[in-house]
């Protein structure tokens, strides 16, 4: 754990972080973004705490279930907590109080390439790409299940997108290789085709070992000491965590590798309706399940996750970029800074078939109050379409680029001297532009993030080109960057061993059909 | 000014505007929004009095002018402004003071329909409608110049969508109407065909003047204790006032009717490129123009208005949505409460030329940080398109139903028993939904807010149903609407002695051509 930051200490490390990394494409971009720009509350201390005692309550009185995992219960009851058959029920404050006694404030994620290594947690903010679609959509081709050729597609395109911080997991379900052997060929993609940090496999305890193995071979030793997965596991809300989770963050913890530790809810089914009631159920599961890694392996690293949501009370269809969730992340994110822990939730979210206005909306509605809130990773930040459903590549493109208008809002408000250019009016005449100004001269260049997405010519010159939508230009884009696409060196000895494991692991097991 | 709240102090008003509303539609909605929301800050007091301080600095040292208007020099030398030609320097603290001392903090804006009634400042936030796109587009006709009857259309739709608060003011230019007659068909089709409060026109003087007049008709008497007019008077940025937009602002202060004092600014030409040096000339110019509206009438009702953007600096065209606009909103609320007045900023801006994937991110990346920093009068709420040369109908309904999702935000999170739900953990259990429980059942009529736009069904429902895009479904909307549509009761006499007033101002002016 030589790289993790110890809960309310400053952060010493991010060194290799911080430094620029050069993208595929020859832009320059910082590997993560670090937030001078405050986060934003919306309830005030009072409010913060009702809802830390209400989470208190459930753990305390209304219990989470460890299914068929007896070794969670041994530990829970080893710690002080009262077992009664799966159920655990913990003394006020304990799951708190072993999040805050062992928990990393922050970790150093390694990736293949040293320039891309990021932090997670306190100031730091990194964009992960969409996670677990069945189905890939384009203009082109329409919507199809997924293989194993768009996953490596999408693994090059997020490759080549500057914004997106980090290579991801299951950026889309290749559903042509066996569901037993699909990891394998996803681990292997983002370490092949990339070299961003990466998300390892979470459906079995082996699966974990695999990509834990893999990770070994492509890092070139031991990981003990060398964070180099943040990986995803989903509680069974309501207040439930199952054996197939609790088995893989087993594995990862002891591993020293990190979990996003997730309560998934869609407010109305998986939770009450309101914000406050959804918040101390997400942070009850959450301390619980950070309670658990921390139990099998003090010290490793662990995310507070919350993925929440809203549904139709008509029809009972997920909904997303509704208030109630941008409230929830608002409040879920301060729940998780007083834990000291890091905190993943958010991205850009729509419930919409096309990429169209409204997912535009709702993509926009879910990312600008991740951002304002703080939020450490930001899976889900490109790509989502249809619930989740499927990855868009038009949207893919189109929400990386809103990815990069973040940028700015993390650096907040520049009161420098240059910031505030008073040399600029005492130069300018009144009524004229300051166009010509020494001022404007010299920061030009770097004012204001220039999407590549977004067209601002005039209605004749767009006529003239075609009057494009934004995905038809997003569309263009995607072929462009696949075409171009040089992908970073592998040394040819590890990816022999990389491939040789991958084909000793395949054949030992038979295929099976999801 | 019976309806003014002086600064600092709560507001005793706003009863009128409590009251609900029943749209057209027979839906039941508040008049205006009313916030609990904490306001979002992105500076601390360090940072908002360095740019109060450089505001002060523009004023004394470099001056703002006051073109073609000697009445404006007097006022000011008499206050004890340096008049030098036609710049006016103000000594540092002066046109804060001269604001501070007599403008209301907030105050009533009376609709025709009592119910309808805003009020303007403080915690209240009002949605109004595009105001000067000399194009309308939608998806049947296209983009063309907008007519009287496109004008009178849009009137009749923002008077049935429930979340705009306003029926606005040039909500589209009617180009088939002489330029020095339109305001006065303008001024009629919001009176006659809505109930919302409306806004007056201020190209000339007499324009004004007839505004006033025509509503001193439909309002039934003298309006001195009365405003019924919210109007828009534009600074000629950089730190410049003309004699048209001072001529508007005069006849409406002395009518004690209201002006939004609004800087225009395209950062990098208006202003410099930076966030903190368009805000300090905002700041300076909105002063300096709200010290005049004061001078003129102690008293009268005026808002600091700002119209902030960035442009790109490679073409030169404005942009919209973008992280600098949305931190300016931010500093300049928080500006405009330090001064103590209501604040005008915001609303769903983009420089789309089609209502698709790129309007709705822009529009949302402006409407967010609008309603998180507490904005009181929200123009261009709804219909801007293509930078603001066009209205669509299309954006026009899409972005009215984002707005209703607005309301939930104002309310921020319900820490009331109920809202904090703790009877359901009790009742439910674990691994099972939420659905059936008491709390569920008891709030599921009124959780979340419900789209009329967005699609939330299945990819195979959706697709049955011609896999429509969410603008061909607001293009149905409109379109039911305006079939649809039946309008508030006038009184026949006041409508004629409308009618008369309008033949005989035509009458006495020969036409003129824009």
């Amino acid at each position: 754990m030589t790289d993790a930051t110890p809960r309310r200490r400053r952060a010493g490390g991010g060194r290799a972080g911080r430094q620029a990394a050069r993208a595929a494409s020859g832009s320059v971009t910082a590997a993560y973004l670090e937030r001078t720009l405050p986060p934003v509350g919306v309830l005030d201390e009072a409010g913060l705490a009702q809802i830390e005692d209400n989470a208190e309550t459930i753990l305390s009185e209304v219990g989470i279930a460890f299914k068929d995992f007896p070794r969670a219960l041994e530990l829970f009851a080893a710690a002080g907590c009262r077992v009664e058959g799966e159920m655990v029920y913990f003394p006020r404050g304990l799951a708190r109080q072993i999040v805050q006694d062992n928990a990393p404030a922050s970790y150093i994620q390694h990736a293949r390439n040293p320039a891309r290594s990021v932090k997670i947690g306190e100031n730091a903010t990194v964009f992960v790409p969409n996670y677990g679609s069945p189905f890939i959509t384009d203009l082109d081709e329409g919507r199809r299940y997924a293989t194993l050729a768009d996953f490596e597609n999408v693994v090059k395109l997020v490759y080549g997108l500057p914004h997106l911080h980090h290579s991801g997991g299951t950026v889309c379900e290749p559903v042509d290789v066996p569901v037993n052997k699909r990891h394998l060929d996803m681990v292997y993609a983002h370490l092949r085709y990339s070299d961003k940090p990466l998300m390892g496999s979470v459906t079995a305890p082996e699966r974990a070992t695999d990509s834990v193995e893999l990770c070994r071979i492509a890092f070139g030793g031991d990981l003990e000491a060398k964070t180099v997965m943040t990986s995803l596991i989903n509680a069974n809300s309501p207040l439930t965590w199952d054996e197939m989770m609790l088995g893989a963050a087993e594995v990862y913890a002891r591993a020293n590798q990190a979990c996003v530790i997730s309560p998934f809810i869609l407010a109305g089914a998986m939770s009450p309706v309101t914000v406050a009631g959804l918040c101390a159920q997400a942070l009850a599961e959450a301390l619980s399940g950070m309670a658990f890694c921390q139990l099998v392996n003090p010290g490793a690293p662990v995310v507070f996750g919350t993925f929440a949501t809203s549904m139709s009370m008509a029809t009972g269809a997920p909904t997303f970029g509704t208030a109630e969730s941008g409230l929830a992340i608002y409040v879920m994110a301060e729940l998780a800074r007083r834990v000291g822990v890091p905190f993943r939730s958010g991205g850009q979210f729509t419930a919409s078939k096309a990429p169209d206005a409204q997912a535009a909306y709702e993509s926009a509605m879910t990312l600008l109050p991740t951002m304002q809130a703080g939020v450490n990773f930001v899976l889900h930040a490109a790509g989502w379409i249809e619930g989740g459903l499927a990855i868009s590549l038009e949207k893919l493109i189109m929400d990386a680029d809103q990815l990069g208008a973040m940028e700015v809002y993390a650096r907040g408000v520049d009161l420098s001297e240059n910031g505030q250019a008073m040399s600029a009016f005492r130069e300018n005449e009144h009524g004229q532009h300051f166009l010509g100004t020494a001022h404007t001269l010299a920061n030009f260049e770097t004012a204001f993030y220039r999407s590549t997405v977004a067209d601002n010519n005039s209605y004749e010159q767009w006529s003239e080109e075609g009057s494009k939508t934004a995905a038809q230009r997003a569309n263009e884009q995607w072929k462009q960057m696949l075409a171009d696409y040089t992908g970073p060196n592998m040394d040819d000895a590890i990816d022999a061993e990389l491939r040789e494991y991958i084909d000793k692991r395949k054949t030992e097991m038979p295929d099976e059909i999801g």
